[in-house]
């Protein structure tokens, strides 16, 4: 085949694609807060969540932050994230919770945390809520299930919502309207590198 | 069981789950730049990479942007980004490839985008570099894949490096230190919802 007609099947191959895309994005009418689920045992979850944060901030709208689990120590995007304005941040949580040893303490942290979810869900104007490791929350059995899940269903029709953490239950898939599974294929702790500033905190 | 018992079990419990997380982190001692991979088919892949970014940046670190494939469009999060200091971030890609629909530019722009990432990795201080979509170029074989997992092995040895896109070639998995699949489990486009502002872009 010459280049010429390489390049002429490339295009038509490409138009064809074009349509269907262009077909798919028109079909697509529906705008509404969304509630998304980040879970799995990879990466990447509250990074994306705060990723989300960032380029709703970036269009000017208002973000809440609520940390279940983690916020006994720092993170490198806190401090950024906050100096943004539009930005509201509770780390909720006392560490994780093999380093509590508490459970008293921990289901009252995490009684404590949603509350304060409940609270940022009612804030006019605000344009999405990070509720980040709330899914362990939930599996630790720290928090009722059908009390959260109900009150995220009946969240105002325009707020986004990011759950994050493993194990989420059926119950908030369920009710979610995104769900991506941050699936580890392959990670370096196996080859004994540590955890290093910048990349896991 | 008492609500006394219950609690000691609870603690004994994850006394033993914390002798245990304490040993694991006290057998990795490597410190390395990691080769991190995001593909899959759900979405989070080049969100979570922009809050890498974020992390590193927040650490007062130095990061590189490369887009391959985006570009011709704005992102919320490239603004925020931009005005922190220690960003670069280089728009390379002209969109989709449906919508150029013209090979020989795309290769073009492929190679002008890994021309760029090339020189970024030579750039003495940089924490972290992202090659956003650059799967997506390898895919289409707008570069040869031997050629950039040979450049990406031998980067500097403190650089961190994160490449996205779907259908990342086995090549470059197999070289990678961090593999994660973002997995599709639900998404509302499915059920009608369009891309919105804030949270698709």
């Amino acid at each position: 085949m010459t280049e010429d007609a390489e390049a002429a099947r490339h295009r038509e191959k490409m138009q064809k694609r074009k349509a269907v895309q262009d077909a798919e994005v028109a079909g697509k009418t529906v705008e509404k807060g969304l509630l998304m689920v980040h879970t799995g045992a990879g990466k990447g979850k509250s990074t994306a969540a705060f990723g989300l944060a960032l380029r709703m901030l970036g269009r000017g709208r208002q973000v809440g932050v609520v940390q279940f689990i983690k916020g006994a120590w720092s993170t490198g995007e806190r401090g950024p994230l906050e100096a943004m304005p539009g930005l509201e941040w509770h780390s909720m949580g006392e560490g994780f919770t093999w380093e509590t040893q508490d459970r008293e303490r921990d289901v009252a942290a995490a009684r404590r945390a949603w509350e304060k979810a409940l609270e940022l869900m009612g804030r006019p104007g605000l344009g999405l809520l990070v509720l980040d490791e709330l899914c362990i929350a939930l599996r630790y059995d720290y928090l009722p299930v059908e009390e959260v899940v109900a009150a995220l269903v009946a969240r105002p029709h325009g707020l986004h919502v990011v759950v994050t953490g493993r194990n989420a239950p059926p119950a908030l898939m369920e009710a979610a309207d995104l769900v991506t599974e941050m699936k580890l294929v392959k990670h370096h702790f196996a080859a004994g590198v540590k955890a290093q500033e910048g990349i896991e905190f």
